[in-house]
């Protein structure tokens, strides 16, 4: 048996996901696909927005489903209007393809990019951002858990901060959402988006986003599609609904839309205790910190399923390969995919171990019995 | 047995494409979705591509893949530096959701939108076009076969009419890939797209787009995906590739994507006859005009798979459901979604029908007694 220690990556689709998908792809195949969309469409037109509103705490006519959560991303931060007097905060721990779309608009517009700093723990600096807050800021944006190192950022509490200001608050929750408790209400943030893939375990080429009215009022998405819009003329048409599905295309796999609806629901109800995760996220942690040569990457004082370590004198790409032959998967951190912290720790790549509640404690001691033959 | 009429909105998958897809999912959720992605690399970074390359006739270095055909549109033709002094020639069959995609162009740019005439058959008037192509007009747009009638245009004729002039000729492929021969390098189009559920029989959430080297060169998407592009620093990063892959996002249903894979192989393999799909869309036409009170939506003067009639005492909603009630599938061809066109033929709705060559001439005899139930 496979131990999957990449829920980073992707995790592992519960077997109902993955029945509901081959399901609906065979009565594809036996009886259309628009047909088959037209019998389902319960859950493709209204359960799936209920339950994803239920996970994430947030109104129905804010949720949209996307083909990832990097387009879920870029479709709304691709539609605000920016100039270039704008301020915008991004954190160390941006995640580097949200940072290719913030730099192309800012050589679009001029928006200027300020980097929040870090305390010496490694956290976020809250009273900076207290401090220098002001009206010209237009934009925050922060990854609640980064991909590179497991830090949990104080979403909510940075959304205290901002509340009073004018500027919009952007949460990628790609790495959070099915491992900690999200909720859009509290976090108070104007997009939130998460991939269905992950700590979800639904299907690959599924993400999400809550997009706020306040944001819904000012963005132009740069196309609508006919499900929401009505052609009238050759130079005309005018757009059904307000609601957050005005960023979607129409096309998409209902098997895909359907595993996902199936793995949210798989999600609300689990029944694993409340911490599981912090409890095998130390015992991954404990058991790398025990062997010699190895460096932890963690920082800050909160902390998600996800362990980044180098190692001294092995390149983390053949620890990888070493532990895959040995039937554990982990995966490699690209040091230049958090280009803001990693590679200023020193870090090109390093070996990411991220367990979830399926793990077993006898999955944890597999891993350090390999790690431990792999790196002596 | 369901008698499936709709190849249009998607055809049935054949069984190797449902089963290379539910081993795909089958896979993942037993050894993660990482794991599978690399142990499929052949198939997923190599082989789908030149597959498709074959399919289309095309460069491999020109075609890249997508979530839709209106995705892979979109993303391309959203790239393309336009000015308010450029010319833009439509046809009257094009795609609603390629017009909203025109208006929007047209209220930000300022292009000039232009529709090509048609003759009194109801073919594109070839002659305008030679009388009336100019330096200043900047592109092209034409349906290779619209989704609202059958008509097919002469997208090869065309091509040879704008190759000495400047203009870029974007053609959409949507309902032509898969039952006619569709060649990129003999229509000598720029942007040729395609969606992988209709006639080529592959899974929804594909498409796919041949984009050539000239227009590569002017475009700019809106956004770089990492897995082409590379980040060194908060303000800078590379693009790895001048293939048409720098518009493609990474992250996508490996499932779709050798499910397209089987599909795009299982149509080179085809040895049904050529004229088929002709022989069959001629019994499916008879089968309509026979019936009194249908009127048949069928300008011009070639036609593929796809017939669209009205008729007068009958919606043609109840007339879908009458048929799917029946056991046969056909659809709904909204006027609204051929805008230019339908309506003007006094069309607000018609019952469109698309066999394909998986159709017998038993299942067409079917159709025509359910239509004549329906009808009479």
């Amino acid at each position: 048996m496979t131990v999957h220690l990449n829920t980073a990556g992707a995790g592992l689709m519960p077997a109902e996901v993955v029945d509901t998908m081959r399901a609906h792809l065979a009565e594809e195949a036996a009886e259309g696909a628009y047909e088959t969309e037209l019998r389902h469409a319960d859950v493709l037109e209204q359960g799936v927005y209920r339950t994803l509103a239920e996970v994430l705490d947030a109104p129905v006519a804010d949720v949209a489903l996307f083909d990832s959560a990097t387009r879920a991303w870029n479709s709304v931060v691709g539609a605000l209007p920016l100039t270039g007097t704008d301020r915008l905060w991004i954190t160390p721990y941006e995640y580097a393809g949200n940072l290719i779309l913030w730099t192309e608009l800012r050589s679009r517009t001029g928006l200027r990019i300020e980097v929040v700093p870090l305390t010496s723990s490694g956290d976020l600096d809250l009273d900076w951002m207290r401090r220098n807050i002001r009206e010209d800021v237009c934009l925050v944006s922060v990854p609640h858990v980064p991909s590179g190192c497991g830090i949990v950022n104080p979403v909510e509490e940075i959304g205290r901060i901002l509340a009073p200001w004018p500027c919009l608050y952007l949460v990628d929750a790609c790495q959070s959402v099915g491992q900690l408790d999200v909720s859009v209400r509290r976090i108070g943030c104007d997009l939130l988006t998460g991939a269905g893939r992950k700590f979800l375990r639904g299907p690959r080429g599924t993400g999400f986003a809550a997009i706020g009215a306040r944001l819904r009022a000012i963005a132009a998405p740069s196309f609508h599609d006919l499900h929401v819009a009505e052609v009238t003329s050759a130079h005309r048409y005018g757009i059904h609904t307000d609601s957050a599905r005005r960023f979607e295309y129409a096309e998409r796999s209902g098997a895909a839309v359907r595993g996902l609806h199936t793995a949210l629901r798989h999600h609300l109800a689990r029944t694993d205790a409340p911490d599981t995760g912090q409890h095998t996220r130390a015992a991954v942690r404990d058991t790398i910190d025990s062997l010699p040569g190895t460096r932890l990457i963690d920082p800050g004082t909160r902390h998600a399923s996800i362990v980044t370590f180098v190692c001294e004198h092995l390149h983390a790409a053949r620890i990888r390969d070493e532990l895959t032959s040995r039937g554990i998967n982990v995966w490699v951190a690209q040091g230049n995919h958090t280009p803001l912290y990693l590679p200023g720790q020193g870090v090109e790549q390093a070996v990411r171990v991220s367990p979830h509640y399926y793990n077993s404690p006898k999955d944890i001691e597999s891993f350090g019995q390999a790690l431990q033959e792999v790196i002596r």
